[in-house]
């Protein structure tokens, strides 16, 4: 499949999900042995416009894979437009299947009165990992009302105003899909947290002492706490967009007046 | 399919575009004549609430019958979870399919040196309707390079600088699609236009005195011009995000110092 054109040249990606790794494994004279790593595995590694091309790349085949048959009639779908689309080969249905995009929305929630952000984690992240709450844009509503919901649903927490931060696209989403993270900051109107367990395996308000050294753990390059028993947060890599809505809640956001001393008139 | 709860009790969409027009359009002593329209024509008279509601039913049914046999098997496919999910009924497959709601940004082109802004029109609109530009966000790129690339290949122009304005939730897209708007304003860096006559018929910059007039016939409810020979400026009404932008830019741009007298030290 056709990734697109650069000045270095065409890209392309090529499924060799059923041929056998040792086929590939082997000396190249050019670029030295060839190895296979999952997308998640390069995120910390390779370069942005890197880190793009592996990941549509991934997300481009996987689209392909899972349109294989017509939803509308269930003939062969083939890929046409050098890979952009499929089309259905059935005469009569010549349905078109276009590239999937699911707009994700992720939040830091700050409570600015207690000077804290609530960050949660799943079973699958490392130990200690904590990260900013976030979760898929339903139909027929706006990312704002899906911040509001899954802040909601997953923490118990109710959010007022908030606003838009940035966006990055993660190409390693559910079935290797390609999601459009949108980044909000948003503004807690409780503190009392009530975790869904379907969602959360824990969710909490740190401080900004606790983000502060979890950040310089992470700029320090330092490897993270990896045992069960450590006791300090861990926060996601530059990689990642929560990671940006952290550090940009450490530089902006001013401690209470009381505590800091600072800003007095 | 279930499309949720509210205080006054449960929503349902039911699909009847197989069943006799004539079978619904009957006396109900209640309701008073039932009667069917596009959920377009409904955008204009309904209230945010309904048309949400009807937005939801209508893409729900779409994507339930686009979403018949399994991509990735060909099996059928059925509807689970009060029809927020379809499931494969291969035993060996097993694959489930989520709603799908489609990212589009849209963009407020301005240009502060002239004072003007940047509309096209495509050939399906009303005459003299011209709107923001709009286009889908692609695998793998961040909103604001959507917007960046969107508006070169519309219309050949270049923008910098740029803004998150809002979201908005678009059920009648592409196949009654559920899209999700993203509005921007942006700053073109540029003003000699190139259309891609694929997507537009036309593209302009306007005045803010052209502008504010068009925005005048929307808020009094007057008919927008209808003949193909009128020259009046026609601009979306408030049920459209690009409506919010264009306001939003006429009520906080100011013109350039020398030609408003205004701001002066």
């Amino acid at each position: 499949m056709a990734l697109g054109a650069s000045a270095s040249g065409w890209a392309f990606a090529v499924d060799v999900s059923n041929r056998s790794r040792h086929e590939f494994e082997v000396k190249n004279e050019v670029e030295g042995t060839v190895r296979f790593e999952p997308v998640r595995a390069l995120l910390a590694t390779l370069n942005q416009r890197d880190i793009a091309m592996a990941g549509l790349g991934a997300s481009t085949l996987a689209w392909h894979r899972q349109h294989q048959f017509c939803g509308l009639c269930g003939s062969r779908m083939v890929a046409v437009e050098a890979g952009g689309r499929r089309a259905c080969t059935s005469e009569t249905c010549r349905n078109r299947a276009y590239p999937r995009v699911d707009p994700v929305v992720i939040a830091l929630v700050q409570d600015p009165v207690r000077d804290k952000i609530l960050l949660g984690r799943q079973s699958v992240y490392r130990p200690m990992m904590y990260s900013c709450l976030a979760g898929y844009v339903g139909p027929c509503e706006s990312l704002e009302e899906a911040v509001r919901r899954e802040v909601k649903e997953e923490s118990g927490i109710d959010v007022g105003e908030m606003s838009y931060h940035s966006s990055q696209p993660w190409p390693i989403g559910r079935g290797a899909s390609c999601q459009m993270m949108v980044g909000f900051t948003a503004t807690a109107t409780s503190t009392e947290i009530h975790i869904d367990t379907n969602e959360l395996e824990d969710c909490r308000w740190f401080s900004r002492a606790e983000v502060a050294e979890a950040e310089e753990l992470v700029v320090a390059r330092r490897p993270g706490p990896s045992e069960e028993s450590s006791k300090t947060l861990s926060i996601p890599g530059p990689y990642a967009i929560a990671h940006h809505l952290i550090k940009n809640w450490l530089s902006t956001t001013k401690a209470p007046l009381q505590a800091s001393g600072r800003n007095k008139l």
